[in-house]
């Protein structure tokens, strides 16, 4: 298996980009990725974006942005997997360039969110969910995370506070980032007083809708080394990818992300890691009850010490092992395909030392976990700087 | 770069499976491929599905479908280029053995379309049109396809005859395999005499509207003679993949499907073939038009010699080069998402022996040619039997 290293980023800002086409958010991203690499074309584009069928009515991204891109001809691949998909799409590039069928990828996640009413962005982000045991029943997904965040307050004595906290921190960490859709303050008594959107989660508790892109470039380590960028090198060391059952009702235990669990192990063995390893980590906190599990899942800390972590500070900028600090979907935007490429940008940004007010000081291995549906899939990468 | 094999097939019979849900359909070919493979797991699945959020209201397939067959954790990757999507599936599995990251992988592409009114279908299948730019508008796709068949009519003398040769050759074809959608007999006279839908396309040039599903398994090849399988192995020697504007307005040149031509030129690199080496191949014929000109990209015949080729009995079951031999997408079906897949399970079935009463005499070397909208994007697999 070669050798795969990043050798550019770029994004848009997240946000309601009302006057704005997919192709041209995306593009955004991709071109701004391309310059940052100093390539100008490349061997393979991966898209990840959960459902442009029903937020846009368009599918067959891979020729609708390779040509938008000015790369018309060059071999491109849409990934899916719900919330997950930027994710795979990172995974999806690694394999190619792995594999040796080549050398320079250009992965990119996407989604546009907004330009469609409130219930049509409901029901299309429902198609992550069963639609047939839970979404044609009526669930969505704030329903599905508030029962895997009563079952957790249930067994572990987690508290609204400690999820609160979690929405404090990411929208602290949110405010240093530019990108980030939200540069709001907010408290514990803000998140608490905030419309009760399914009991116990607040709206507060909950990630936007948005519109964004991300990319990377990434490059066999061997031809990283010929083009020969300044910046300094991270590797992709470690890939995981796991399923789950779709449904809740299916899934063995409610009290642990077992796809995290499982994608972590399969990363963690990859690249010969272990949680105390890791620097910092870009976590799915689509809901806030979500990165309290996913730190637990990946093993940061014990199943039931998720929430009093973060009350602790250890996850904090300066803690123990600092979570989300591009504000996470929590504040920086959750535009659901771009998701997963855009916790690698921030992870690479930090690992460059490039990270200006919310860098994580002498940062050298990082993490970023993605994550679909409720939990049925999930997708880990370990990244670690030269 | 690993040696990659395919070791099992399996696919539905085609039709409409008014009460079969999409997760039923894709287990019944995700199965019968296991079995054919003797295995009872996999390291990987791809599935191929070109729009289920909407056709059926469901994304996240990963999830869904791993839990499905029994396969709950197994990573899985769904890829999406419109009708190419079951042949990005085939791309996407080859890679995962070809870097390493996995062993034995179960590759799938699945659709279910029947189950939505006519409207929804149209409107569900333009997506992979560019919409802004073209399905906006109102153009769908047998006017796309339809302009296509008028320059090459201009520019080669190609005839509405020779489009009808055809239906009429892929229908007789099909006539022999159990797994297709129509066992009917078409003639010259009945494809001239049937609606006229775009001129000078008739309701007959036309592929139809499927529910299906069809799989393979695929193992490295150190792995499959360690399963010691006694079918004959199928190696998959070439893999291309290529994309062009989506939009037909953008193209350099309407005469030829630039995205095959590409797609072909690198799979055979790969493989280190040459047209005159293929013994048989299934191209996209979604419309009889498609089938002349993917048989012209792909290096068979001349620019213009497509049409003439079927007229001579070149392109029939034993003739200089047969194509579609399982009847293509015109007798078959056309489940979007599952055609890439199926073409390879006839080409492993024809290069095995397996094929009866349409078996190529001594096909040892195969190809398929999978297209994603207009010919937006293209996927090219190159086959061979030891």
């Amino acid at each position: 298996m070669r050798d795969v290293a990043v050798i550019g980023t770029g994004m848009v800002h997240f946000g309601e980009l009302w006057s704005d086409p997919l192709r041209k958010i995306w593009a955004g991203a991709a071109l701004a990725a391309l310059d940052d690499a100093g390539v100008k074309t490349v061997d393979h584009i991966t898209i990840g974006c959960m459902s442009s069928g029903l937020f846009t009515g368009q599918e067959h991204l891979a020729s609708l942005l390779a040509d938008e891109a000015g790369l018309n001809g060059v071999p491109a691949t849409r990934v899916e997997s719900a919330c997950a998909s930027g994710g795979l799409a990172l995974r999806t590039g690694f394999a190619e360039i792995a594999a040796g069928l080549a050398d320079v990828v250009l992965v990119t996640g996407v989604e546009k969110m907004t330009d469609v009413d409130g219930a049509a962005a409901t029901y299309a982000l429902g198609t992550a969910a069963d639609q047939q045991w839970e979404g044609f029943h009526g669930i969505t997904f704030p329903g599905l995370y508030a029962m895997l965040a009563r079952i957790h307050m249930q067994r572990h004595g987690t508290t609204i506070e400690q999820l609160a906290q979690v929405a404090v921190k990411n929208h602290a960490n949110g405010r240093l980032n530019p990108h980030a859709q939200y540069h709001l303050k907010v408290t514990v008594e803000s998140v608490l007083e905030s419309t009760l959107v399914a009991d116990p989660l607040h709206l507060l508790d909950c990630s936007p809708i948005t519109d964004g892109a991300a990319a990377l470039v990434l490059a066999s380590v061997d031809k990283a080394r010929e083009l020969g960028r300044a910046k300094p090198l991270v590797r992709i060391t470690g890939s995981g990818l796991a399923t789950d059952s779709i449904a809740l009702a299916n899934r063995a235990d409610l009290g642990e992300l077992a796809a995290v669990r499982k994608a972590a192990e399969r990363a963690y063995a990859m690249a010969g890691r272990k949680p105390a390893d890791i620097d910092l980590v870009e976590v799915h906190d689509c809901f806030t009850i979500a990165e309290i599990m996913a730190t637990e899942a990946l093993g940061f800390f014990a199943p039931g010490d998720g929430g009093p972590a973060v009350e602790r500070g250890d996850t904090a900028i300066g803690g123990k092992i600092p979570v989300n600090t591009s504000g996470g979907l929590k504040a920086k935007g959750h535009p659901v395909g771009a998701t997963g490429v855009a916790q690698a940008v921030e992870i690479v940004s930090q690992l460059r030392g490039a990270a200006g007010e919310r860098q994580v000081k002498g940062a050298k291995i990082g993490m970023t976990q993605n994550m679909g549906g409720s939990g049925g899939s999930s997708v880990v990468h370990i990244l670690e700087v030269e």
